[in-house]
């Protein structure tokens, strides 16, 4: 259950509440909240008086949950504002390669009046001979197109020895699929108030997926977002499957705004136009599209993304189908 | 391969050829094909003066293939035309329960504006314990309301003891995600020239579901249109996985049209416009829902049913995803 | 729920109770019982007179269920009894291919001291290019095996088409995963008294895969085996995964034998030999196993089948560990 | 590919060649290899004289492949040598809960013959409001099992802010399912000598499964132990679901050893023993069981942990499996 504490209440009474019945103290604004297991369904008279308000929970989604706040957090990132009638369009290649192709890219995103800019400069490759990204080299670069074109930046976090440089360079912290179990990472993106793009791991239920933000969100940080990047099921002919019954549920259940990753689901750039069209009709909160200058070069993810010109026709035909949804791109 | 047949060849040269290369016959309007294994590339040279042309496939999804035929098959069902720009809504209840509720399920599709109703009378329940549908009298019902309201109908067969029932009665045969894979099913449709639509099982993967085709196209009948209606995979929020993926697989590489089923993949009310608004934004061929005019009395699939009021809600939201990706609703 | 009618009660009776509680009435022995939804949890008391006793069932799984009846059923195979110390060992090649082929492994059983001949006569191919069996003139060869040799035969029925064709010649009629959901076998197998296998769809939850067998029981036949065979899932490097927790399960919660088949999970000839050691261990009614006398030139499953040889080797390995268990191989 | 320099080549010479061919130098004894991205099949022409012999592969699973190494690896951990005929029981609760409870399974394991025991103290728990184990306490706890008993700890680090702590305690650095992706704790864990045990993630492949083995081989740690605890599937009646087909995949194509842990696969005690059964007659490497004073206490996984006296009726009827398979159990 959530707890929310009167004011005025001193730190050691709400220590001894917390205590008592197992639960973790969380400050947002000038509230103070004692989250518990949610098995627990009610607290001890004694406490009575130190108590403004409960929320008895079915499951650990808490404050995650639309039952604790029923709208759709705001989150602002650059010009784009999270939970509201905008759809974020953020887009870069998979991997940050240099910087030339990155000029390119922070080129077509001002050009098409988009905002925000995403590559990874930490690749969580499953092999250790593959192209494992340009580290702190790679952040240095997204950090210049911001500077020099005012793009909001969006990188990955790979595992928590470097947690804190990409807190440092970056606007948006990407926590990838494979790393979002790791506490290392949620905690200190907890400690933080920037916000956090979660992505679902390809084998990782809603309940998890929601309750890995719940670490975020319980450790102080009430910027996050979930990101739906495709499930690996027993179909072979895409690489993942985008699970758009899910994003149902976390729009019905969840006050987080939820992103859609088509390139990663698909594996293939033929399909990404479909499904990025099929995503926005969802009225979702935001998209990641990989594009790159030359897919066929690009250091990893190479089948997957889009050319420039195939961007481009991509953003003309998700502009109606927003406005007939009632949300605009930025 | 396929081949094709030059005219005035007689039934027994190409007779032999089949047995020669194992192939299967098939005739479509004025031309014959002779449809062999994949793994054969090549026909022996004392074949030549028989042989119009050929195609070499990479699997067993043949005629089928877009490398064979480019185009989308256009499939005459009422007033609808399977691949053309008009994408087909049939609608109604989950199962047959009796004639009031399927008169207010036609009147709600004739003021909607559609063409097509869907319901099933033979239901595949996994317990011998639940309502197995009315049968025969179910089938009735149906053909009651297409000559009352001029609906084009959509039914489902069960298994093979009644197929030639349901082929009697039906404008459409359904093939349900369980008896796909049912030779005395698809082969009795195969036989028949009435449009076939085929669903995926919810373990099938796309290679399977295509070959599913295959035998009723290489049975004689051209007529066959593919229903993506979820898949299982871990996630239990939802009852299946809408698998759109799949979708966009399908239509890059397939020329049948491709229909999708938001109800059951969802298996929750409260999802499926959201679903049913991302599958029309793909630019698809046809929409199953279900609706019912009590979805809490009904005696299959209660969850998943919209109530009348909800459906029309939905459908004023489809029209202009419709027109921004091009198509009419029928 | 499961309710036991007293002797002596009219059928008259009987069928108002059933039409009552929408029940199925099921004649074993000499008694009579009327079957449920398991949702119902009570009976009016007017019927109190002809009840001799009653389970209340917590889901569909009734006839099946070791609530109903604990000990696991005994079923007579030719020589074999399920339900006793022993473990039916049936070989034999994926299709039946020709006499000469079903000599050698006809031979092969009974030097090894075994008791019964698999082979499948309709084959469910996924592809209408491939070999489809050679349907009953299969069906015989298998019948001579059993005169010739004393062999009990396993064989599969594809579709309800020719059920009553396998019927009439096998002595244990195999339900294969694509059929399973089939209620034209299924009934058909109901009205029988001969040994059903039912093999589990490969996309099958074992809540359906025992509902599949309720089919069977409550359609008056007690004879009812389950095979687990293995399972789609998202690894691709075996053809399915062997679900031995699944097994766990079943020889838990229901009073059906358990046979398992590691040749179809595997898919690969060499993981064979240890995956029948696993399934023998875990003191299962019995194992089918593909052996073929050259399998390379097998006309189906050509990289699963055992030589020979190999099946020697494996039988002799098998033994010690049966006995470590507590069980014969017959 | 792999490639062997020869003696005495001079590390900058090995350097030039591992730049040219985008290789890792791995230092294994006194030979130095170089292991490059397996799309190289060839070296230039130039390195001819400092190479000893190479290895061509076909895949990224490289130092890990019988091709390369045909046999099993032989891992100390304390008195069991892995790649031997001995298989390991290492047995303990899921987390460290206090000392009481430590010396109870220290006893027990004691008591039993056995060697090695095992429990968490940094707990991979899904929701933050769980018990998340004792830490450098828990950490303690074992290293004074270790001392007063004799018994190899092994023990899982969570995440990579920690991995040096878990590295000086632990004689076995277990690395949970969720965390085997992490680059910070595969390459921590390359740097050091000690036994590295890797646990399947739910959602991964064989393929990433072995490459997660590969980080840390090619990082210079030539120990490492893989351990199969079951995959995420359809099916819910058990928690996961144990992959022995995977565990026949790994045992014919790797030369590392395989631990089973059928613990974590089923989730529920009553199917426990069954299962190790099955894992020993397989001849694997080593077993987990997770076995508790008093499971229905337990913090954590407490539906799942065997009683001491389950346990001891377990060793028994393993122990005839293992003299089956020609094995003993240490």
């Amino acid at each position: 259950m959530i707890i929310q504490c009167r004011k005025n209440i001193s730190e050691s009474q709400i220590d001894i509440l917390a205590a008592t019945c197992e639960g973790v103290v969380v400050k947002y604004d000038s509230n103070i909240f004692v989250v518990t297991p949610s098995a627990h369904k009610a607290v001890d008279a004694q406490f009575d008086n130190i108590i403004e308000t409960s929320w008895v929970m079915d499951s650990d989604i808490q404050l995650s949950s639309r039952k604790f706040k029923a709208d759709t957090r705001q989150i602002q990132i650059g010009k784009f504002t999270a939970g509201s009638a905008q759809t974020l369009l953020t887009v870069g290649p998979c991997g940050v390669e240099g910087e030339e192709m990155m000029e390119q890219t922070a080129r077509l995103i001002v050009e098409s009046g988009l905002t925000s800019i995403r590559a990874g400069a930490f690749k969580p490759r499953t092999s250790p001979y593959s192209f494992q990204g340009m580290g702190e080299d790679g952040l240095k670069l997204l950090a210049k197109m911001r500077e020099k074109y005012g793009l909001s930046v969006v990188t990955e976090v790979r595992d928590s020895t470097h947690v804190q440089m990409v807190l440092d360079y970056a606007d948006v912290i990407q926590i990838g699929a494979k790393a979002m179990y790791d506490h290392g990472i949620l905690r200190a993106c907890g400690r933080s108030q920037k916000p956090i793009l979660i992505k679902r791991g390809f084998g990782t239920t809603l309940q998890e997926f929601v309750q890995a933000a719940e670490f975020v969100l319980s450790g102080g940080n009430p910027n996050v977002l979930l990101c739906e990047r495709g499930i690996r099921t027993f179909e072979t002919k895409s690489r993942f499957t985008l699970d758009l019954c899910g994003v149902a549920y976390l729009k019905e259940y969840t006050n987080l705004p939820v992103i859609l990753d088509p390139s990663h689901a698909m594996g293939y750039a033929y399909g990404v136009p479909d499904l990025a069209r099929a995503c926005m009709a969802m009225g979702i909160d935001g998209l990641l599209i990989e594009v790159h200058p030359n897919p066929s070069v690009a250091k990893s993810d190479a089948s997957q993304q889009l050319t420039h010109d195939a961007f481009r026709k991509l953003l003309e035909s998700l502009k109606p189908i927003a406005a007939a949804v009632g949300r605009s791109i930025v």
